[in-house]
């Protein structure tokens, strides 16, 4: 497979302790898959930072894109920008375009530009600003990591501004079949299937409902054709009763 | 803090290619908070031989503990265990004690142990198998690392044998505020008030909501009385409307 390959780092403390689920790793991957990225790894690291700026040295050296979420806010549990800057060797201020941005946000609402949204304009030198429509503060990309909020929304409209940057790959297709048998009745046929087409991804992932086990097998890849005619023949393999 | 730390290990092309969501960590998140475990990373690899094994190693060095959840099943797809063997530097082979419980739980539903269901009895060379009640095929603990199933509901079940034999520390409890204020104007005070209260974490966790932007903000740690005074330190400070 040729398409570039990306992570994700998730910087959230409020995942970790089970206070709240992640949708920002189901969206990426979501919109990468169409896009022809392979999201090959997520990490999930808390607002330490040195846990930040060893997961963004590590996953800046092995793939091809990096996505950070989470952790650019006004607060002081907001530290990504500055672990970003420190990773990967740069200096860190405010910066005029990026104070601009804010400076007219919050005069049109009559709020303060105090120093607390201040560090909201802290840019590491040599980043492209990403958008924000929703909140304006931006995100930014510096080399090949993407930089952008935790708040799903937010992150969701930055994802949108940086993925036309980037040049993909064919999307990935997949279609699935549901197997209401045991995976061991399935396994040793589709093993051999999976040999027979080598360029398709073929994984199975078992369920309990009511008790009965059953499976759902999903076959990817990026010809629409030979994904339809692999699951074709597995849909023959185990037509009728188990 | 001196709670003892913990990584998740989640094997799982589907969950990086956006078709489903992971909910194995959300629940052992919870699990460990309320075992006095700190959960400290998750990773999220996909079922790649390479990749599975290099995140084993990292992790194993790093943390207290490392859980896995997914690739254990009967299918070709399903490497994990022979990963965490070649992580470890351990052989691998089927086991009598876990062949005789699968052997057992087919002959009773009349079906046949076949070559890839007894790929499940797969265990390395050291390991204390993991009890099953669900679907029998065990999980296993190699040193530091528990090995569980990706099913949400034989993950679940697997957390509830292992935990009991990990040593855990205090409970991290955690009291939330919902303050309906932007961010930037409690950034300031919120941070005066984390400098006072260096034994507990402060996160706060932006939304926006019809429009109109709030803050949760969330107070951990180990004594109860810390955490109500500070929060009722937070609310007065941000008492009646902005």
């Amino acid at each position: 497979m040729t398409n570039p390959t990306a992570a994700m780092l998730v910087v959230g403390d409020e995942i970790l302790s089970g206070r709240t689920r992640d949708s920002n790793m189901h969206f990426l991957a979501g919109e990468l898959t169409k896009h022809g990225v392979d999201l090959a790894e997520v990490r999930i690291v808390a607002d330490r930072a040195d846990a930040i700026v060893a997961a963004v040295r590590d996953l800046h050296d092995t793939y091809d894109h990096v996505f950070t979420s989470g952790g650019i806010g006004p607060t002081h549990d907001d530290i990504t920008a500055d672990c970003i800057a420190q990773a990967l060797g740069r200096s860190i201020d405010v910066r005029d375009d990026a104070r601009a941005l804010l400076q007219a946000h919050y005069d049109g609402q009559g709020k303060e530009l105090n120093a607390a949204r201040l560090r909201m304009a802290r840019i590491p030198e040599g980043a492209t600003l990403i958008d924000n429509p929703v909140s304006v503060a931006p995100g930014f990309t510096l080399e090949n990591v993407h930089v952008m909020a935790g708040v799903p929304s937010v992150f969701q409209a930055m994802v949108a501004s940086v993925l036309p940057r980037i040049t993909g790959g064919a999307p990935l297709l997949s279609q699935s079949l549901r197997i209401e048998r045991g995976e061991g009745d399935i396994a040793g046929p589709l093993s051999d299937l999976a040999a027979q087409y080598p360029d398709l991804q073929m994984g199975s992932y078992p369920y309990v409902q009511n008790g009965a086990f059953g499976v759902n097998v999903v076959i990817r890849g990026t010809d629409a054709g030979r994904i339809n005619t692999a699951l074709t023949t597995l849909s023959d393999l185990f037509a009728g009763p188990a």
